[in-house]
C-alpha cells in the first residue's frame, strides 16, 4: 500500500510529519509519498534514519496555510502539498492521504479531487475519543456546519463501520448528540433526525444522549452536525488541557508536592496520553471514495505514526469498499 | 428581602434544600418561603439548628418530577412546590425564586407566571463557569434550544450586566462561541448573529471564540444558543468528573500512591470544587421581570447556601431594573 503525506500542513510542519513518516518506514514495507517542496523535504530526511527505498518525494512547491480560506486556497493553490496528495490519491498512484492542514480545506480538496461516496449526502469528519471502556467515534467532528438531519443518518451508518472495522467493536452503539436523554428532548435539527435513525437500517440506535456521559464509552458512536460536534470536542479538549495545568501546578508547589509529583508523573502519564485527543490517531474523513485522515493540526511526529497505523488498518480492513456496500444497499 | 425556594426539586430534595435554606437562615435577615409539603419539611426543619423567625413554609403538596413533560406538568400541577413558589413572585408575595427543580419546567413556570421583561425576546440560562482568572457566564446554558439570530444579542446584553453587576468584571468583553475564531467560521446561526451583535450597542463584542478557550477566563460573556450551549457545559462536566475519578484511580494504586494520594487530596481538593458546577452558584434565568435562579439539579446543601447568597447579590444589585432599562434602551 502506498499513503500520500502532506508534509506542509499542520503546525509542526514539514519536520514532525517528516519526522513521522521516516519512523514509519522502518516498521514495515507500507510506500510512503511526502508531497511539499522537495528541497526542504530531502534535507530533514538526510538528518534522520529512515528506509530511502519506501520514501518518495512528489514536489508540490506551494503550501495552504492553517488560516486560509477553504474553498479559494485549494482553488489557488494546485501546487499545494495538500492538493497534490489528493490528486495522487484521485489518479490512483496512492491509497490514501494523510494531512494535519487545514480542516476545511481536506474536505474541500478531498470532495472536488477524490469525490464522494454515490449515495453519501455529505462526508463526515470521524473524531477518535479516549472513552473509559474503549474508543469512540463521535461524528462529524466539524465537517459540516450546516447539515439536513438526513445527513445524520449517513454519519451514524459511516461511524458505525468505523467502530465496527477499525475499533473492533462488534455491535456498535448509535446516541444522537442532543441535551438530554428523553425522546423529546433535543432542537428542531436532532428532533428531526431522531425518527430516521430510529427507523434507519443497519445500524443499533440508542436514542438521545447526552455529552456528558460521552468519556464513559457506552455508546460507540456518537452522531451530532458539526457545529455541536466541534463545540463538544473543544469543551472536552480544553477542559483536559485546564485540569492538568492545575494538576501540574499542584504538583509543584512545595516540596511535599514536588516530591509526590516525582512519583506520580510516571503514573499520571498514561492516563495524560489516554486523554491526549491525537493518541488515537487522526480524524477519518469518511464518505470520500478512497482513504483520507485529518491527522490533529498540533501532531507531532508520534501523532503522525498513529495516523499512518490508523491509514494502515483502513486499508486493510477496506472500508471505503464497506461503506459503498452498506450506504448503497439501503 | 424575601426568598421564595422550592423544596421539592432537585434530586436530594426536600432534605438538602431545607438544610441549604436552615443554614443560610443563620447568617442574615434575608426571609425564606419553603414551598413544597408542609408536613415533610417542617419534620426535616425540626431537627436541625435554623432561625425559625425567618422561614416560613408555604404549602404546595403536588412535586414536578425532574423527568416530566415541562409545559404539562406546569399546567397541571398548579399546586407544585414550583408552580407555588412562581405565583409568590408574581404577586410580590417574595422578591425571588430559587429551585433546583426541571429545568424546563422553572423556564415555562418563570414565563407564564412571572412573566418576560418587555424588550426580551426570550430569557436565558445563565451558566457561570469557574474559569481560571475570573468566573465566566455561558448564555444560554440550555433553556431555547431553537433561536432566531437577533436572540442572542439579547443574551450578549444580559450575560454582559450579570458579569459586571454581579461578577464584578468592569468591562466584560463578550465572544460568540463557533468552530474558529475567525469572523467567518460558524453554522448559518452564528453567521447570522455575528454582523447583529457587532453592531450591538452597550456591549463589548470580541468576535468568535471556542469552546476549548472558555476556562481561561478572557471572555467574560459567552453566547451560544442553548443547544450549543448545553452541549458545551454538559462535555466541561463530563471531562472534569471522568479526570478526577481517573486521578483518583491513579492516587489509589499502590502504597505510594496512597501515600501521596493521602498528602494531594488536601491540595487537589479546592481544584476540584472549584471545577464543580455548583460551586459558583446556580444559573440566573435572565429576562425574566423578578430574580429566578436554577440551582443544580444535584444541588446539596452547600450548593443551595451558595445560590442563596447569589440571588441576594441579584436583589441587592437590582438587577432585574437594570435589564429592564437597558435592553428597552437599545
Amino acid at each position: 500500500m502506498v499513503i500520500a503525506v502532506d508534509a506542509f500542513g499542520g503546525d509542526n510542519a514539514p519536520q514532525a510529519i517528516v519526522q513521522g513518516v521516516a519512523a514509519a518506514s522502518l516498521k514495515n514495507d507500507t510506500k510512503f509519498v511526502l508531497t511539499g517542496d522537495e528541497g526542504v523535504i530531502k534535507s530533514i530526511l538526510k538528518s534522520i534514519p529512515h528506509n530511502h527505498e519506501t520514501i518518495s518525494v512528489f514536489h508540490a512547491p506551494e503550501k495552504i496555510e492553517m488560516d486560509e480560506h477553504p474553498a479559494e486556497a485549494v482553488r489557488e493553490k494546485r501546487n499545494s502539498s495538500m492538493v497534490a496528495a489528493m490528486n495522487l490519491l484521485r489518479n490512483k498512484e496512492v491509497d490514501a492521504v494523510i494531512s494535519a492542514g487545514n480542516t476545511g480545506a481536506i474536505l474541500v480538496s478531498a470532495i472536488s479531487y477524490v469525490r464522494r461516496i454515490q449515495g453519501v449526502s455529505r462526508p463526515a469528519l470521524g473524531t477518535i475519543l479516549p472513552a473509559d471502556k474503549n474508543p469512540v467515534i463521535l461524528i462529524d467532528g466539524g465537517a459540516n456546519v450546516d447539515v439536513r438531519p438526513e445527513c445524520l443518518v449517513d454519519f451514524a451508518k459511516m461511524g458505525s463501520i468505523y467502530a465496527k472495522t477499525i475499533l473492533g467493536i462488534s455491535e456498535p452503539h448509535v446516541g444522537l448528540l442532543s441535551v438530554g436523554t428523553e425522546d423529546t428532548k433535543g432542537n428542531k435539527q436532532t428532533k428531526d433526525a431522531f425518527p430516521l435513525l430510529k427507523e434507519a437500517n443497519g445500524i443499533v440506535f440508542d436514542g438521545n444522549m447526552e455529552a456528558r456521559s460521552i468519556l464513559s464509552g457506552d455508546t460507540h458512536v456518537v452522531v451530532a452536525d458539526g457545529f455541536a460536534g466541534n463545540v463538544c470536542l473543544k469543551s472536552i479538549e480544553g477542559t483536559a488541557i485546564t485540569l492538568f495545568t492545575a494538576i501540574k501546578e499542584v504538583l509543584n508547589d512545595g516540596l511535599i508536592g514536588k516530591l509526590c509529583g516525582l512519583i506520580l508523573r510516571k503514573k499520571l502519564r498514561p492516563l495524560k496520553e489516554r486523554l491526549s485527543l491525537d493518541a488515537h490517531g487522526g480524524a477519518p474523513l469518511l464518505g470520500i471514495d478512497g482513504v483520507v485522515v485529518k491527522a490533529h493540526g498540533s501532531s507531532k511526529a508520534v501523532s503522525i505514526e498513529i495516523a499512518i497505523a490508523q491509514t494502515e488498518a483502513m486499508l486493510k480492513a477496506g472500508i471505503v469498499d464497506i461503506i459503498k456496500n452498506n450506504i448503497q444497499a439501503i
